[in-house]
């Protein structure tokens, strides 16, 4: 017998496995031509088995945020990592070594302080990590607030033992590739005068993935979203509804008013991540209908504007604004092609914050 | 050998337990005083010890929100429990059946729509489910929209076999006990004038827990947050600093320019909730600090307003704004008196949303 998403209890997530297969291949058809190495973020999905087919499909290795994220990946055999962190602390340094000693590990640090202390540990261990440098090219975060900060960092890195200087990275925020390409080919030039060879210059992102070649010094390009998308990318102009492969199944619980309906998906399935959006999700059965507001279970849906209005036991679908907070709130979603269950994934690398 | 707090990495969530036994022996103290019962809602901590420990301490029972976090406070041996949700669509009422048959259970109406699906799977099992009128005094959500409405719904609820019609529940805004309490009255009049007895009359949150005997019907209280209190239950005068049992224990990782800092913590740690207040949390050790943004896995830390500033790998600490949500995002709480680490527990009731 089929199972369908009609049998799932909600609310769940639901990941389209074709609309995945189309954004995975469009992300790395646009990295080849455009002599870009790929290397997702796994933020967006945490699911091993999608990982693995981002590489696959030719992804050069993955990017994960924290050293447990990527534990769960190497244990998937994911044998190259770059933990896009500065790691600091001595509580995280012996599992950093036990990890460099079954994967390829490489980090991003915007101090020395950070650096040296990742260097003691690998020196002790002779393991070798591979060390970027963060830029904060307008990003407002972390990283090195200048080039010539970038090149001083780059040759304090190569002079640590353990350490092995690779490059440069940043995280540039939408619509800044002129200005990040500016920046970044300052600070390869600054190195080289240095006598610091670059190896990778590695920007990230979503929004501007298909920009990425703008950035001239780029090597590589870190997307996260692409593999799911979002109402948050469709609101800035990538890509369309159809592109987003992640789906909240939610049942109408309560008809209180005639202009409010009451879903049984909230804050704990949703997130209230704000995006900058109007309203926590986009119904795809009701176009009209806004979510203004949530609380942790319930959403609380403004259907005044619809001519035809949800009944109390109908289930409506939800595109969520940010995918990647729905798959840290998530033990499991459901993976579908149309409205057809396939499969369910464990969301192995949910809730890894350390 | 002691195990305390610097010996945790970080970022991770800290529970004191002399701060949860103090906020518990207090609460349950005014509910004693007042004549009232005192069934608190799990969903703040999901923490079945925690649970057993209000029962210990006097609770009548507990509230959840979904089937699935009260299957797991069963399964700790919590046998009362109110459902404070519209339970709608047959993937549930199995569920709710298995659950009925170990622990007796109550849930909350305001349709006859929902309530008429449970009574069917109910009879049909030959159990009794406890029944009350969701009533909405305001909050805007779900609930019965006038005293009339709620008499209405109870005559419904008691003609219809396996259910058990107990009373009236609300949740309600803040600071409105006294149009809560005439709404209320009303409702038990209008019940009174159909000869339907209500039994119960529950009314819910922390920020009027102690007031929550100007609700003169009232007769059962069930508050949330007030066993770790929060940020946001300090900014509207519900206890003080001292009363927040949970907080994040974070390490600054990156100190990009003079006033900005950056922790470990992101939303992932501390969640987006927003809770009408500035920043995302305050900072014990830096209390001129602010917390303006945060990506899933930074903090972003203004400190331009401090004196003495945070460097590089220091530990600083953090009362989240939202307890509930901070523990939806944890599989593991760590149990203190005051440095000492006591215990570990496990969020076992964490990310059930359905």
């Amino acid at each position: 017998m089929a199972w369908t998403i009609d049998d799932l209890d909600t609310p769940c997530v639901t990941i389209d496995l074709d609309a995945v297969e189309r954004n995975l291949t469009r992300a790395q058809d646009y990295c080849r031509r455009n002599g870009l190495a790929l290397r997702p973020h796994v933020k967006t999905h945490k699911i091993p088995e999608l990982a693995r087919r981002q590489v696959e499909l030719g992804a050069v290795g993955i990017t994960c945020q924290k050293i447990r994220e990527a534990e769960v990946m190497a244990d998937a055999g994911i044998d190259d990592i770059l933990i896009t962190y500065n790691i600091v602390g001595r509580h995280k340094l012996g599992r950093l070594m036990a990890l460099a000693r079954r994967a390829t590990i490489a980090l991003v640090f915007d101090s020395r302080e950070a650096a040296e202390g990742v260097s003691a540990a690998a020196a002790e261990t002779g393991l070798v990590i591979g060390a970027m440098v963060e830029c904060d090219t307008g990003a407002g975060r972390c990283g090195v607030q200048s080039p010539m900060g970038a090149a001083e960092l780059a040759a304090a890195l190569s002079g640590l033992p353990g350490l092995k200087f690779q490059g440069l990275m940043t995280y540039a925020p939408k619509g800044t590739t002129a200005p990040t390409s500016a920046w970044l080919a300052e600070a390869v030039a600054a190195c080289a005068r240095k006598g610091l060879r670059v190896e990778i210059v590695s920007t990230g992102g979503t929004p501007d993935l298909y920009r990425a070649r703008e950035v001239t010094a780029a090597t590589e390009h870190r997307p996260g979203t692409y593999i799911y998308s979002d109402r948050y990318m469709v609101a800035h102009g990538v890509g369309t509804l159809d592109d987003c492969a992640i789906r909240i199944v939610t049942t109408v619980v309560s008809r209180p008013t005639e202009g409010r309906a009451i879903l049984d998906a909230g804050s704990k399935t949703l997130s209230s991540d704000p995006m900058g959006l109007e309203g926590y999700g986009y119904l795809l059965e009701y176009p009209k209908a806004t979510l203004p507001a949530m609380s942790e279970e319930h959403g609380h849906l403004d259907v005044s504007a619809c001519n035809a209005r949800p009944t109390i036991g109908e289930r409506v679908t939800i595109i969520p604004n940010h995918a990647c907070a729905v798959s840290n709130l998530h033990d499991v979603v459901y993976g579908v092609r149309g409205n057809r269950v396939e499969r369910a994934f464990a969301v192995a690398a949910r809730g890894k914050v350390q």
